[in-house]
C-alpha cells in the first residue's frame, strides 16, 4: 500500500522531507547541501519556470546569459554586497588537476595551476552584469535595459534543506537598468505585482506584499519589495523579492550615460528573483498528511487515468477517448497502463504525488456509462456521467485550483493576528504562530531585540497597510503603521 | 549606414568575431574565456533548447537537474574519463571570503575556510549522476532511467572563441541507463538520430552521420557517434555526440540490477549532448558579408515591417493587420516603430541581424495594395498584392528554409573530395579544404602521423559508408571502408 510518512502534527519538519522524498521531487547528493531535482521535481519547476518567462516577456523582458564566475576584485567593487556575501562563498582557485605520481588513479590540484585572481562561484550577478552594462550604456537612447537570467547560483549555507535552502539553487534574476529613478522604482514594483500574480493565481498561494526593513534589505539595495507566504506551521516563507539598486552599482562599477541634454548621469537599477524555493513553498501551503497536493496550474499531470482492476483493452480505449478529448483542452493526462500494481496501491501513489484528479474507470462504469471522478484537494469522490466527464473534469480543475488557494487564504487569515503588547506577541508566536501585525518604533535596535528575545523577524511593511496611530509592541515608543512579525524560514 | 564587417575571404576568423559582435549574439566577459551570451543570442539558443527539448520529450526523456559540483574522490572514479578531463577542470577549494584586515574592501581567500575535499566544477556530469543512479536503480523494473539535464559546465580551455569554445557553456546532457547492452546501443543510435534531424530540419545544416575512431571516442565511451558539419572555410565541425558508454561507470559507481532471473548485472549507459556551439556552426553555415543570416526555424525574428520612410499611422495600421494574420500563423514579426533612423540604416541592421524576411511598406504601396517583400538570403525583392501577402510569406520562409539546405547540401557535396593518395591528400587539404574521404589502415598509428602532418583528423567513420576495398591513404595498407578526414574547429 501506501508509503507511509510522518505526520504533520508529529513532526513538521520531517512531514516535509518525507513529501520531498516519497512523492520524487529531489534527492540528497553526494555534495553537501546540494540536491538532485528529480524528474517530478523538476516538471514543477518547468511549469513555474514557463509561466514566469511568459509573464517577464509579457512585460517587456528578453533573456540573456552571463558568466558563473565573478573575479574577486570585480565580486569586492559594490562593498554592501561583497560584504553580504563574502561568507558564504564557493571559490575557484585552481583550473587543473594532475595525477598523483605516488598513487595511480589519484587526482590532486595542480600548485601550478593556480589563478592569479580567484574566481567566485556567483552568488548572485550584480557584479558581473554591472560590469558588463558599462560597455552596453552611453546614452540614454540604450536605456532602459530589460534582462532576465535562468541560472543556477552557489551560497554557502550552514543549514540546509532540500528546496528551501540548498548551498546551489535554480534561479531567475532579473536586472535592469533605467535612466531615472522613478522608472526604475516603477520596474522594481511591477516585478513585485508580477510575483504576487504568480504566487496567488498560479500557485494558490495568498502572500502578503511589502517591503523590507533596512536590516532585511538585500545586501547592496536601496529598498527591498517582497512576498511573504505563510506555511502551515505558522512559519513565513520569503517567496520572492525584487530590489531598487539606486545607483549603488552604476556607482561601484562606473556605469554612466548621457542624459538628453548631453549630460552625464549614473544609472538607476533594479534587480528581481525567485528560485527553487517557491517549491518549498507549494509543498508547505497546500500538502497534506497523505502527501503532495499541487494546484491544477503547476501540476506537471492534471489527471490520471486508472482502469480497474487492470488495464483491459475495453478500458483502455474507452481512457484514450477521454484523454484525447481532456488533451484537446489543454489538460495533461496520464493513462496508467502498469499491470503490475492493484488500484489501491496506485491511488496512494498519486495521492502521494499530488494529482489533482483522479479518474477509476471499471467493466461495471463502462456499461453503466459512468466514470468514478476524485479530487486530491477534498478527497471527495463523484460517478460521473462519460458523456460529460470532459467539461466535468475541466470545470473541477478550476474549482481546485480556487479552492486551495481559498483554504490558504483563510488559514492566513486565520494565522494573522493583532498584537498590542509583548507579553501577547510571545504568547501567540509560541502557541499560535503565523503572522503578528504590531506597531513598530522603526529602528533596528528595537527589531534586533525582538529577534533575539523571539526569533521573530519583521517580514515586511505592507504596501497597503493604513496610517494608524500606536505605540511600539517593545518599546512603547510611538509608531504610525503596523508591520508583520514571523518567525521565517 | 552599415556596421561594416570584415569579409570571408580577407579574414574568415574576424569575420566570424564580427558577425558574433555586430549581429548582437555574444561579448567577451571579464572572466577568462567565458562569454556573455546577448538577449539576441539567447533568443536562438531558446528556439533550439525548445525545439531540442520537445524531440527529446516525444522519444521518451524527462528532464532533472545534478549538483554543479563533482567531489574529487567521485570525478576520479572512472579512470579515462577523469584522465580526459582532470587538465581542464575549475576546482574549487575553499567555501568563504573574509575581509582583509588590512585593507578596508578588500576580500581574500579565508585559509579557515578550505574544503576537507575538493568540488571540481562539472565538465560533464557522468560522475555525479552514475554515483546518484546507484541509488534509484534495484531491479530491471527501475529500467530503463531516460533522463537528460540543460545545464552550464565548465572546461578550462587555453584558447577560446565565442560559441565554438568557451570555458563555460551552456547544453543539454542525456544520461540513460539501460537492463541490456542492445538497448543501451539503440538509445545512442536514436539521439545520434534525433541530434541529424534537428541539425539538417532546423538548422538546415547537412551533417555527416558516423561514429569516432577510438582516438576521438569521448573519454569513457565504448562508442561515440557523432555528427559532422562543414564550415564555408572548409574545416569541419563537431556538432554533436551520442556515446554509448558500456558499463564503464556502472563499474567505476557499482551501479547494479537485478535482472527477471534475480541475477546481478552492471547497467548499460548512454550520454549525449549538444551546446551553445551550434550557435557557431549556425553563423558559419549561413551566414556572409553582410552578416548573419538564420534559418527561418530558428529566427527569434522572422518577418521585420519597416514603414517607409517613417512610421505613419495609416503604414502601423496596416503593418499591424499583417503582423496580425503572420502571428496567427504562428510566425514571429517585428514592426520597426523607431523614428530616429533612416529606412537604409535599418534594413542594414535587420541584414546583419538575419531576419529571413523583410516587409517594407510605403504610401505608395498602400494606395497600389502592395508591398515590398525582400528575402535574406538571396537578397531578391518583389512587389506583392497586399492581398495574398500573408501566404505569400509563410510560403517564403520555407522556402527559405529549404534553400539554405540545399546551399549548404550543394557546398558541403562540392567539397567532399574522394583521395587516394598522400600528395594529393595534403595538396586537396590545402587548396580546397572540406571533407576528404579516403581509405585509412584502422590504425592509430596512421591518424596520428596524418594528424602531425597535417593537422587533419578523422572526423567520423561515416555510417553508411559501403564496403569498398582500397589502400590506406598514408600507409598503403589495405583498408575495406573509407573515412572522412579534415581539419576541425
Amino acid at each position: 500500500m501506501a508509503k507511509e510518512i510522518t505526520s504533520r502534527e508529529e513532526n513538521y519538519s520531517q512531514w516535509y522531507n518525507d513529501i520531498v522524498k516519497k512523492a520524487g521531487l529531489a534527492d540528497n547528493s553526494a555534495v553537501r547541501g546540494c540536491m538532485v531535482i528529480k524528474p517530478y521535481g523538476y516538471a514543477i519547476w518547468e511549469k513555474m519556470r514557463d509561466q514566469l518567462d511568459k509573464m517577464f516577456k509579457e512585460t517587456g523582458h528578453v533573456n540573456a546569459y552571463f558568466p558563473l564566475f565573478v573575479p574577486k576584485s570585480l565580486f569586492e567593487a559594490e562593498e554592501k554586497n561583497a560584504e553580504g556575501f563574502a561568507k558564504e562563498c564557493a571559490v575557484v582557485t585552481h583550473y587543473r588537476l594532475k595525477n598523483d605520481p605516488l598513487q595511480k588513479g589519484i587526482l590532486s590540484v595542480d600548485p601550478e595551476a593556480k589563478l592569479e585572481e580567484e574566481l567566485v562561484v556567483r552568488p548572485t550577478s550584480e557584479a558581473i552584469i554591472w560590469n558588463t552594462y558599462r560597455d552596453w550604456i552611453q546614452s540614454y537612447r540604450d536605456l532602459p535595459i530589460l534582462i532576465n537570467q535562468w541560472a543556477n547560483v552557489v551560497r554557502w549555507e550552514m543549514r540546509t534543506r532540500p528546496f528551501l535552502r540548498t548551498a546551489e539553487f535554480l534561479w531567475q534574476e532579473g536586472h535592469t537598468a533605467h535612466a531615472t529613478k522613478e522608472e526604475a522604482i516603477r520596474e522594481a514594483r511591477q516585478m513585485h505585482d508580477v510575483y504576487a500574480e504568480f504566487a496567488e493565481q498560479f500557485m494558490a498561494m495568498p502572500v502578503i506584499k511589502g517591503f523590507k526593513t533596512e536590516n532585511e534589505r538585500f545586501a547592496g539595495a536601496d529598498d527591498t519589495f517582497t512576498i511573504e507566504a505563510l506555511m502551515q506551521d505558522g512559519k513565513a516563507l520569503q517567496a520572492g523579492t525584487s530590489h531598487f539598486l539606486g545607483q549603488n552599482f552604476a556607482k561601484a562599477f562606473h556605469v554612466t550615460f548621457s542624459n538628453e541634454k548631453n549630460e552625464n548621469e549614473f544609472v538607476w537599477a533594479t534587480s528581481w528573483g525567485v528560485s527553487t524555493r517557491l517549491i518549498g513553498g507549494l509543498i508547505m501551503t497546500h500538502s497534506d498528511d497523505d502527501g503532495l497536493v499541487l494546484p491544477p496550474r503547476l501540476a506537471p499531470i492534471q489527471v490520471v487515468i486508472v482502469p480497474i482492476p487492470r488495464p483491459e483493452p475495453l478500458l483502455l480505449e474507452k481512457a484514450e477517448q477521454i484523454r484525447k478529448a481532456l488533451q484537446d483542452q489543454g489538460i495533461s493526462v496520464k493513462i496508467d497502463v502498469d499491470d503490475t500494481k492493484r488500484p489501491g496501491f496506485k491511488f496512494a501513489e498519486y495521492e502521494m504525488k499530488g494529482v489533482p484528479v483522479r479518474l477509476g474507470l471499471g467493466m461495471r462504469d463502462l456499461e453503466n456509462n459512468v466514470i468514478e471522478v476524485a479530487r486530491r484537494d477534498t478527497r471527495e469522490k463523484a460517478s460521473v456521467s462519460l458523456d460529460t466527464v470532459v467539461s466535468h473534469v475541466a470545470d473541477l480543475l478550476e474549482e481546485i485550483q480556487q479552492n486551495l488557494f481559498q483554504r490558504a487564504i483563510n488559514f492566513r487569515n486565520e494565522h494573522m493576528t493583532e498584537v498590542n503588547d509583548f507579553a501577547t506577541f510571545k504568547e501567540v508566536l509560541e502557541s499560535k504562530g503565523g503572522f503578528l501585525s504590531c506597531h513598530w518604533d522603526g529602528t533596528s535596535e528595537t527589531e534586533e531585540k525582538i529577534k533575539e528575545e523571539t526569533k521573530a523577524t519583521i517580514r515586511c511593511i505592507p504596501i497597503d497597510a493604513p496610517e494608524e496611530a500606536g505605540v511600539c509592541v517593545y518599546s512603547g515608543r510611538p509608531s504610525s503603521r503596523r508591520v508583520i512579525f514571523a518567525k521565517a524560514y
